[in-house]
Order: structure tokens, then sequence, then C-alpha cells
């Protein structure tokens, strides 16, 4: 058995915040089906979080919720614009597809998975005919799934683009709060233009949540009718809704985030391995030999090697210094 | 704020074997997507359960295993025949229809949302023709909507009748532990040709989690890419799993069952109201007319009018003697 | 060999002014995909005869221009309501469930397939929830299955209805020459508030084509895109547009749906049978037992027994006199 | 107004022997849907053609008819292979990813969008997993997109490969005459184990229709039922199979073809420009400055650029020496 540690934020289990508010919320007979007044909480702690008056749902897995958003902003005949390397692109077995019905994803490129302006800006510039998909929406990752994080005025500069052709624009927020941990300010997503947010509450130490953020409110029609559709209104939704109290009201959303952070830094530093994506997050990706990453592997560390050759090591709200030092001995050792 | 004790058996909380089950899962670095140690125990667990050679997944979602199910035995261009009255029909918001990317589900008759074996022959000796959808899929729930069981005869009929038609058969068991409660024998299911089983975890009293068993090994090729395709493929699936732990080895998923059926009994028994429907497993649906149903909201308590006209009470684990007898007490007050 | 002469209206070839216009417009390198001067040309022509500034595009299909309307109007997640015996509903094998990714179709009642506006409205007056589909379109056959005619004063109650409720509107039709052959003014459709509206070529008389006539501009933006994606934009597209041009421009739309009209009412006056549905455009829906019915068969005359128990005759342009007086014959001799 | 002669062998009408077929058609009252006799003796001609007995059905669209195929053989959580830039992959805005409810295309290299057969054994030996779509079918196209023609044995390598996979084939042969034409065997394709074959009509010199052949006895079980479903089960159905008839025994369907590639090899011969793919069917790509490029369109000429850079000349049936030579004139001016 390979230890899961590094593998990916999602190998952890929950944090103290989240899992007490979950046993706390446990008591008693309330509304369901998004009603219950943990839901009403929870989603007032997210709109103070973005400072901002959307709809807020709660759902139970990042991929449909980002999948349903960008169903929501695209047609079958119309097209996703989205980093190559994007989850929704490469890693979610066709969800967006298939929620969407036909949509297809054209993958921009762009280093660290950041989208580059100018490739979206040429995309954007093509022009539209009846034989090809034309773009409806943009897709963004924030922070990215390479570990960057996206400056303000990269961000603006893209939705800037896409909003002057009239796409929609969606944000997978599945590493929000480290993104915010590394000073990004969520305050700043509505004025972006942003008309769906999936912020991530699994990756950042809960028990599964995520959070669907509607900015446009003519989007937010029928949203729970949408989501019942799509298998995503749960019943006892106080259990997807509770995690965000805890983590929020106590501020272990950012703190667990800034933690996680600092361990991948930790070990960038520590491990004596070239970073091949600016530690910018929670994940090192490292330049790591076939052969090196083998007796990393032997001696008994689960790590993933990534489509652009770079090994991946996630750090998570429960990676701690001990751990982050006893891998780094263990990538030296493999030298 | 209307009292939600009676609304429905997702209005409670998880029983303590579950809560404490997941809460004792939650230590650890551990594999993720399903392949958890916790899943592969709980899947045993339900595979003993049934006595039966079954792949097991452990969803977030009973209307998102429904619609996977009878997207997975029916194609755009078939249809499944289900009771007029059952929840895939009647209140999933069309999730199978959009998962089956257009299948459609014809009503059969039948008292109590029980299907009517002669019914369901008639319409399979109907015969085909390429200017409607032709039946493919047979899905059953057990206990039904109007909380009768089916008895095993009854199923083997049904079953036989489909499958001489070769059409695939889905159990949506949201409500299995009641039906067992109430004598239904689980191990009987393989035998019934069922391909395709959901059995409700949350209704049972867990968080939020359904196991969905694949007993066709044909159906189970790819199964978690379907998932993945359908954002029912957990990251943390622990959570997911701990709970059908909790409750299966310590028994207490028929034992809670047992006592949400007694609490329906009792409550039919003291209410005063005529049943419209036999009380076989946790609800009641009684006759109560418009102007009682109104004193009864009054009076603070939340029940809903079904379809075919009567009114719902659904119990649950965490129905207490006392709480019926409150409401009972309520009940006859109105009159 | 049956028959076919009263089987169907699209048993018939098509009309010497369509058939010579497709041959006339044969010449020639001309632009494809709609973009060429036959379809400008036909297009002009539906925009005459409906008295409308609209978009006009001729496709290859009734079936899926139907389902490609409802998919404009209608998300997976809301619901079509037409007539429970329109062609939409029980005759196109599920196109627009297909088509619309899972929208469903709430069958309404009404007299001789006219939805009954009382109904209509209790069906608008419904709570929306988030547990089922809500409407979003309104389809509506004129002429309707059962060959009656729509009045325009029944139009506007239920056309006023749904828009007051934000429904779009859809026309099917397919039969529409006869309805204008019967006196319903084509010129009163755009002020009934209809979006979609598919204008049928081929039961009128032509090779197959149909025009879909898009009155609202907004839905009117990618509809190429639209048509390619769903597989109906054709590449030679003046073979579509040709018969519109032939058959509008000479009057013989009119004048062969007049014709079928009235050897419709020919047949019911000489046939001794009692017309169930009202003789109200070009089909005669009888009184035919069993028995009588296979005597017909057996004299080699083929005709469908519809699900309301009638007996269905379809007149077109092709059908003459003497057919008819043979088919009475026929018909009597069989009593 | 641009001349369309060169700008794809669609822009022409349809050749005298399926024209006349057609209206030759015409007479008395048929069978609809497929069950005349024309679309019987047409399909006799298709089988004879391929030597195989194998189901044949007519549509009205390519497109829709290469989207059913892949639909038939992939799920939407699986992927089609097929060369970057196959029709299917850049020319059918989302068409197969919409019928096929999110199925993705992921596209291959290959010189002249032949498929390598290297390339696609290394795709096949991926590892797979839950996180991407897995292949489930080849898509191929004879001939290819840039005018090649595949040779048996490469064709061989290709299916024998994915067919040890458990892939589907499915052949898109819009241009198969032109193939056949250049020497390819069809009888060869039975053998090769494709699914299923899109045999073009339409750029083959006919008035719209396209043939598709089921060699696979189990997927052509309610393939009537697929095809309304899909809006391609015409109802008028003679007129999509008499072309068949008129071009296939009379041999103009070979004839007309050969005489396309001739044209396209003489254009070649006496234009004077660089050919960028091998002219083995009925297109010229060309290697053209733009600057030359816009003298010619200033000239009058209408020609595409690909996506590759090369400027296509594609001929057809209709094309003439004259033409042919007026064209090769007008480039040589650009000079």
């Amino acid at each position: 058995m390979l230890r899961q540690d590094f593998a990916s934020d999602n190998t952890h289990g929950a944090a103290p915040e989240a899992l007490d508010a979950l046993v706390a919320a446990n008591a008693g007979a309330v509304d369901s089906y998004g009603e219950d007044g943990y839901c009403a909480r929870a989603a007032d702690l997210i709109r103070g979080l973005l400072d901002a008056d959307a709809e807020v749902r709660f759902v139970a897995s990042g991929t449909a919720a980002n999948a349903i958003s960008l169903a929501a902003l695209c047609r079958p005949f119309e097209r996703v614009l989205a980093h190559a390397e994007a989850h929704v692109a490469v890693a979610e077995t066709g969800a967006p597809n298939a929620f969407g019905h036909g949509l297809t994803i054209r993958g921009l490129p762009g280093a660290s998975a950041r989208i580059d302006s100018e490739a979206l800006k040429a995309v954007l510039a093509e022009p539209e005919h009846a034989h090809a998909q034309p773009p409806a929406a943009l897709s963004l990752t924030q922070a990215t799934e390479y570990g960057a994080v996206y400056g303000l005025d990269h961000l603006r500069r893209l939705t800037a683009a896409a909003k002057a052709k009239g796409l929609g624009v969606h944000m997978d927020g599945a590493r929000l709060a480290n993104a915010i941990a590394a000073g990004f300010d969520p305050k700043a997503i509505p004025g972006l233009g942003v008309d769906l947010l999936v912020v991530g509450g699994t990756k950042a130490g809960m028990t599964p949540t995520e959070a669907l953020v509607i900015f446009d409110k003519a989007l937010a029609r029928r949203f729970d009718a949408r989501l019942k559709n799509a298998g995503q209104l749960p019943s006892k939704s106080r259990f997807y809704a509770a995690p965000w109290i805890g983590m929020l009201e106590s501020g272990a959303y950012q703190r667990h985030a800034a933690h996680a952070n600092a361990m991948a830094r930790k070990l960038a530093a520590e491990c004596g391995l070239k970073a091949l994506h600016p530690v910018e997050s929670n994940g090192l990706f490292a330049e790591l030999s076939p052969e090196r990453h083998k007796r990393l592997t032997d001696a008994g560390w689960l790590a993933f090697r990534c489509d652009d050759g770079s090994v991946r090591f996630m750090c998570a709200w429960a990676t701690t210094e001990a751990v982050v030092e006893e891998l780094a001995a263990a990538i030296r050792a493999t030298a």
C-alpha cells in the first residue's frame, strides 16, 4: 500500500472545524433540499467572503458543479474555451460535454495552466461560421491545475476579452482557498464578470461539498430544478452546508489553505528538485526522472506524473511539517 | 417554522452508528475515488446483505443513481416502464430523461404504486414499430412510493415478464431497508434478474450516501468512467462508504428501519385517520380533508398531499414514540 | 401489397409544380448550406405567406424541425405542454426529448387534438417547484393530428395564456396548408406570439422539405450552427428550397391543399361511416369496427387505427375523385 | 457573386442518372418510412456494391449519418478516435458530440488526413482509467478530407488494431465513390471489420441522400427507431433511394467519380501550383500565397483555404474540361 499523503489534496479527511460542524448539524428534523437554516447561514458566509449578492447552492461534486455551470453557459452547438490542461478539459471524463449535451472544450495555451491573454484574443477574433462550434463560455481555474495563481490584472484581461464577445465566464475554484491564501482577493471576483463560480470545499479540508455561486440573476432562475435534473440537489442538504459554516466562521478555511501552501513551499525548498511551475499554492510540480520516480515509489510514496512531464506533490490542511520532511528526505534519497 | 418531523424521512439527521463510523473514517490519508479500504469493506457488507457477487459503488445522490441506472439500460430511442407514480417518473425533475439523453418513462397502473402484472404484460405484448419508443427497461421501487412492499411472487411475475422480452431491470431501493424490515428478503434480489439496484442510505438514516449495485458484469465495465462522467465518482469516497459500515456491521440498518416501520404503524393506529394505502413500511398515507389538513398546518405540522389525494406522514430512524403520540393527538384535534 | 393511397399524405409523390421546380433548380454550380439564391427566394415567399419579417430555413425532416424547435425553447429541466395526442408526443420516437436532452412533454386534453384552453390554464396555474419540470414551451399543431383546424380565437386564448407565463410557443404546421385551405389565415401567426413555426412541405405535396420559421430574433442567433449540430443544415440546400418556389409562386400550395380537403369531405360524405372528428382538413377519422376494418384490409386498402379508436383515411394533392369513389364503395361493401 | 464550381463538390446539382431516377420514382402511392420498393432495390444495389449481407438505410444528411453512427458505437463516457482533420472532428459543429450526448473525439496525426498506424497503436496502448474517456470507436474517412485514398493494407492495420482493443469502426464514405474510382475495392470493406459505413450520395452527384450501411447485426436492432429519434427516418423515403438506383444500375456512380478524379488531376497538371497532398481523388490541395489567393478571388473564383494552409479545389461529376482549363488559366494568371 503506497502512502497517499501527497497523492492529492483529496486523500485527506476533513479538518476538525468542518467535521465538528457537520456533527453539530446532525440534531433534529430540519428542512431538506437546501431549504434548511444551515444552507442559509453557509450561503450568507460565502456571500460575505465574496462581498456579493449572489445565489449560493451546495452540491456534492466539483465535477458536477463545473459541468452544470458550463451547460448553463453554453449550448450543444457552442464551445467552451479553457486552458488545454484544465480539469474540465482533461480530468472529468467528459462530464462537461455530457451535461452540456455535446458542447466541446477548446484548449488554449499558457504557462502553468494560466490562459495566455493573447491566445484567447486570437481565438475570439476568429470569424464565426455554421460549420464549427463558436465560443460561448470561458472557463478559468483559480488556483490553476499546475499550482499557479492568476493575478487580478491577468484575470481582468481574460474576462474583459470574453465579456466583450458576449461569452459567459465560469471559474473553477476547486482550490480557491489556496489562491486566497496566496493573496488573491475573492471580493474581486464579482467585478470580473464571473457568472458562475465553483468554490471547492472538499479539497479545502471539508467532507464532500462544493459551493456553486450564481452571480447572474437570470441564470439563477429555476436553478434548483436544474440541480435536481442533474442529480445535485441533495436531500439532507445540511450536511453539505455545515462544513462551510465551521470552516468560514472560524477562519479555518483560509488558515488551513495557508498552511497547505506553506507546506508546498517547504517541500519545494527541502526536496532538492527543480520546480517546473511556480509554487504559488499547495502543489509542487517537480522535475523527477522516471528512474528516481520509480525509486520513490519503491520507497512507498505515491505521486503522479502529469501530462507535461512534471511529478505532482500536493499538500493539504492535514500535511504536517514532519511528513514533509520525511518525504523531502525520501526524495533526496532517490538521487 | 413548521415542524419537519414527518415531512419526509430525509428531514432527519444521521443515526449514531452512521455518524460515528463517518467520524472514525476521517483519520489519515487514504486512496480516493472509491479505491479506499472503506469502500472495499462497505461493498463486502452489501454483497453479504444481498448474497451476491456484484459490483458496488457509493454515490451521493439517489436521483443520480436511478438516472445513471436507467441510462445504462435504455437508449434515447427506447423507453422505461415504471409505475405512473414512481419517483423516477414524477419526482426527479427529468433526471432519468436527461441522463438518458431523451429516454422517456411510460407510467403503468397498479394499486399503492405496485405495478400491476397484467398491465405490464399488456404493454409488453404491444407490437413494436419505429414511430414510438419501445420498452427497454423496467423500473421497480421497493418499498413503493406509497409505502407498500412488493411480495416476492409479485416481483417474480414482473421481472420474468420483463426479462422474457429482453428488458433490463432496475430497482429503486431508496427505502429497501424498510422493505427488508417488513419481511422482504434482500437475498432474493439477485435471483429476480435485477441488473442495477440502488440501495438507499440517506433515508435509512445515514449522512448522504447511496449504494449502486451492478449485478450484470457486462454493465460493470467502465462503470467508474460512467460515474465520473455523471458527476458521481466522489473523491473523498470514504465518507460515502463509512456510514454503511457503521450501519450494516451493527445491524442498525435493519433495526432503525424496523423502528421507523413500527412508528408508522403506531401513528396509523393512533391518529384516527383512514389509511389509503397499506402501512407496510415507514409511511402513512391517510385520508385528510383540506380543512383538517389546514388545521394541522396551523398547528405547526408539515405534511404533504400526494398526487392521489392522500396526505403523507413519513417516519424515520429518529422518530420517537413521543413525537408520534404528539402528532397523533394533533391530528385527532383537527377533527 | 396493400394500397397506400389513403394510408397517409406522405405516401404520395410530389406535385408537378414542386418537382418541376426541383428539376429546374438543378442546373449550375451554386452556393450550398442555405446560401443559394433558391433558399433566399423561397424564404421570401414564405415571409410573404406569413406577412412576417422572420428568418426561414429549409430542412429535411419535420420530426427534426419540431425537435430542434422544442429544444430551442425548453431546457432539460423544463417541460413542453402539448396535446396528449400531438405528433411530437406520440409519433416521433422521443426525438423532441433527445434533441432537447431530456425535456419531457406533458400531454393536455382537448377534443380532436385541439388543446382545451381551460386545461392549459389549469396547468399553468400550478405552483412550480424544484422536483418536477416546470413548463417552458407550448406546442400547437395546426391542422391537428385528428384533422381539426383551430379557430383564431382559440389559438389566441392558448398563446396568450402561455405568453403570460413566459412560455415559448412552437407551432407544428406539418399540415398548415390544409389549415389555410380551410380558412385559417397564416398572416395571423406572427401576432399570436409563435416563436418557431414548422411549415410542412412534404405532406403538402413536395419532395422532402420543411420550412422552419424563426420569428424570435434572439432565437435566430447561431441558428445555422444549431441546425448543423442537429444534422439539418443541408449542403445541396437548393433541393429543399426549390419545391417551395414552385408551389408558392403558382398558388399550388393552397390549391392542392384545398383539393385534398375536398377529397376528405367527399370521402366522408360517400363512405357511409360516422366521422369521429370534424372533417376540417384532409383526413377522415371514422368509426369502423375491427370486423369491417379487416374486410377493408382484405379488399386491399391500408388504413390505420388511431389511439382513440378511429380509423384514419388521409387525402393528399394526388387523391383523385375516382379513387375516393373507389374507396368509398369498398368501405360501404364492408358493411 | 463568386463562381462556386470548385468551392465544393456539393455546389453542383444532381447528375442526370440520379435526377431521372428521382423523377421516375414520383408516380403513385407507395409505402413511406423506408418500406417502399425503391428503398429495397437501392439497398440491394448497395449490398451488391459491397458484396455484403448488411442492413442499408437512406438518410438525408451525411453529418447526421456520421453522428448517429458514432453515437451507436460510443457512449458519453467514451471517446472516438479520428484523424485530427476529420470532418467529424472539425466540420460538423459538434454533431457527433451532441448525437453522442457528450462523447468526444480525440484527433490523431497522419499525413494527408490518413491516420498514422503507429500513432493509433500508441493511443490504444495507453492505460485506461476512470478520469478520462477511453476510446470506444475508430472513425476513418475514405477518401480522406485531403483527397488521399487509404491503401487496403493501411486500413487493415488500423482496423485490426482497433478491433483487437474492442473498438467499433465507422467509415465516413462521403467520397467513397472517388476512392473506388481511384482503385479502392468496396468489397474489401466488410472484411475490414467496419461496423457502420456512410456512403455519400450527395457529393457523388445525387440529390441529397446518404446510405447508412450497418454491418453489425446487433447494431441493426431498432435502427429505424434510432433513426426516427434522430430525425433521419424520411417519410417519402423513395426520394432518398431512387437516386441510388439511377446511379448504381447505370454505373454512373463510379463513372462520374472517375471523371471528377480525372478533372482534379487535370487541374493539378495545368494550374502550375504545387500540390500539398496527393491528388488521388477529386480534390486538389495546393500551395497558394494569400496574395495570389486574393487575386484569384478578385478574378471571380471561390476557393477555401484549409486548416493546414492549403487551398482546396474540388471537382465533381459536373466539372467540365473547359471549366478546368478556365480555372487553370485564372490560377496561372495570379502568378
